[in-house]
């Protein structure tokens, strides 16, 4: 059975300008991985007669409506109000709700308002759905053959009750399994296009391909439905990853950044950085990830020659004759900041991240990265193109790959 | 005349999961800052009788409707096509379309795909939309007292179309004037409620408040309808400004990093950091702005005490008896980037981001920040909320403003 899926996001905030609908596109994201998709999307404001005529145009159209917000205490969330409305039902105390709403403030040792009372003013016969994280209940009406699950507006109590509640509904729905499996593969180094030849006739037939971009990378999306949906999968993910070698550089919900975190942590490799253009990006997006303090020693952000020259022994002499953006002053860089921490591993950048600074010979966009360890050094020139947030994000990319890339030699045959 | 205004946006993309419907966003912040609410959004897929029914139910019941996506040249752009469909109306070619993609290209010293012509074949009666960003004309359609207006659907060529033609139109509509006016003042170091306090019975009548939240800053909104609504506000923006003083960091677009790297460029000071828990974020938040390298020599990312003691010259005495994460240590750390650097002035952070690393005396959040500069010297422990992301967070932008204000400083009395 291919349900037809609709969502519809309440609030003044979202058509004000105040604040963006995350709601709708979690909601897709989520389901989308799933298999099933949206047929359309509303969002209407805190009245209760716009909520009440959305709720009624989706009762004869839709097989499942999602609705997100105005659960609240307070005045203006009237969407459990407005949904009785449509459906001309009474709204009534729902003893299991408020004992969901007493339990939440009982478990925290606080005191109940009143108001929060207001939230367990439900349509008759709501079924309610557990929500552990705050107030408000979310609740299921069954209106004309169609299923309305009703959940709060806060995001993270929205996609737990979604994940916890709804989706095995969904599937009981759709007769027992999720209509579609999906796993995602994160590259580097390729475009779109030459990623896709590079899977062309190599994955299992029933695994279907798709792709998204998250700049600089390039999201693989491999898709099966059915029973044998996992097992598809696993044999598509092993022929990708075959097909793709060591251009995947995560997967799943894993970033690049905690994904070298997570190796340097493994292999216990420590690692200092220097770097120019980007200017601290790549220090930060490590750092991001808590635990980092176990493989990273320290960075230097030298923007000056001097800051070069004083805290990673680059020459005066070939600062003057190359520049501070050549393979050179990189690779100096490199070996620099590794004598000064005495980490196993360490990096440098230099490079024009622009929108000044280019010249014909090293044009904005020109970048050298080096990286160094015990008896190993690798230099190379890049020209990237973009503004100067994609320069910086293409030359911090590049890093953490290579930094990636030599862990994994690492845990592989002991080097460096 | 309060105009009913919705926004339908088209594309399978946005109810897959593949893609955040940003237009719809955008469309809602751009109006909203000049006074129009949206009574609704909508979205649906790449399928033409679910585009045209949207398009009738909306010809009944609102003002202007602004449509965005399907104008593209391939297959699954289907808008014109629904159009014509939902209003009865042929698809003709468009002369002035045809003339204006024609121009796009030739602008472009590039041939024209045939396939492009396609987006010249509108509906009848279509007056068309200048897109000089894009192969895609806009148009708009009047329906049953309601005006079409259609956008191409990437985003700065939707932008830019609503900012240079729909916009004006609207002010027409209702008018001649917008019906508001809005300026944004960004606060830190006060809450919401503490910012509203202040704000009590200083405004002028007539200019109305609002908030907004971009953490950690507080954006106050002020806002003001009518002929004289630019006088109110610069009545109310002199009187917010007296109000809460050097707590507002930046206005309008401007962001606290361009403001105080703006400041710097202006009164020639030149700077240099040394971070421990925020790992190169606030490096990373200066040099994203271009032109940062004019005052910016330096940053230390001392993650281990031995960095400290080497490149910043902490004591070791000091870090064993006081501890990395102390008042006495950012101060040295401080002292020691800027006697590196030989910057006016030298900024330094350490403290416990979490989630591990706290202790009884020194729970996660705790943060020493110091700034130094000739005959000044400043250090303060602040105890922040939040995860390890808010905390960074926290710490950057107390970090920026410390630095912002000795800029003002430096700028009114010439100190330091």
């Amino acid at each position: 059975m291919n349900l037809t899926i609709a969502v519809l996001t309440v609030g003044d905030e979202l058509l004000n300008g105040e604040m963006a609908d995350t709601n709708t596109t979690a909601i897709a994201r989520i389901l989308g991985g799933e298999g099933y998709r949206l047929s359309e999307s509303l969002t209407v404001g805190d009245v209760e007669t716009d909520i009440a005529a959305a709720l009624c145009a989706l009762a004869a159209r839709r097989d499942v409506v999602i609705v997100t917000g105005g659960l609240g205490p307070t005045g203006d969330d009237l969407t459990a109000r407005a949904a009785a409305r449509a459906f001309g039902r009474r709204l009534v105390l729902n003893d299991e709700a408020l004992g969901q709403i007493r339990a939440f403030f009982a478990a925290r040792n606080e005191a109940m308002d009143p108001r929060n009372e207001k939230q367990a003013l439900l349509p008759q016969k709501a079924a309610i759905l557990a929500n552990d994280r705050g107030t408000a209940p979310g609740f299921v009406l069954s209106q004309e053959k169609t299923e309305f699950f009703f959940l709060p507006g806060v995001p993270d109590e929205m996609t737990a009750i979604l994940r916890e509640s709804v989706l095995g509904a969904l599937h009981r729905f759709s007769g027992g399994v999720p209509p579609r499996r999906e796993r995602v593969l994160k590259v580097f180094g390729l475009s779109e296009v030459q990623t896709e030849e590079r899977l062309e006739q190599v994955l299992p037939p029933g695994v279907e391909l798709a792709f998204g971009v998250d700049f600089p990378l390039v999201h693989v999306k491999l898709r099966a439905c059915g029973e044998e949906a996992e097992n598809l999968l696993d044999r598509g993910e092993l022929a990708a990853r075959r097909a793709l070698d060591d251009f995947i550089v995560a997967a799943g919900e894993t970033t690049l950044a905690q994904n070298v975190a997570r190796l340097l942590e493994n292999t216990g490799l420590t690692l200092s950085l220097a770097e120019s253009c980007t200017g601290g990006l790549i220090a930060k997006l490590l750092t991001d990830v808590p635990g980092s303090s176990s493989f990273f020693e320290r960075g230097a952000v030298t923007y000056s020659n001097q800051a070069k020259q004083q805290w990673l022994g680059v020459s005066r002499k070939l600062l003057e004759e190359e520049g501070a953006v050549s393979e050179a002053c990189a690779l100096a860089m490199a070996r620099g900041v590794r004598r000064a921490a005495a980490t196993d591993l360490a990096l440098a950048v230099t490079g024009i991240a622009g929108p000044a600074g280019g010249t014909a010979d090293k044009p904005v966009g020109t970048v050298f990265v080096a990286l160094v360890a015990a008896g190993y050094e690798q230099v190379q020139r890049f020209g990237f193109a973009g503004d100067r947030s994609q320069i910086r994000l293409m030359t911090a990319c590049t890093a953490l790959e290579w930094i990636r890339r030599i862990a994994i030699k690492h845990l592989n045959d002991g080097a460096p």
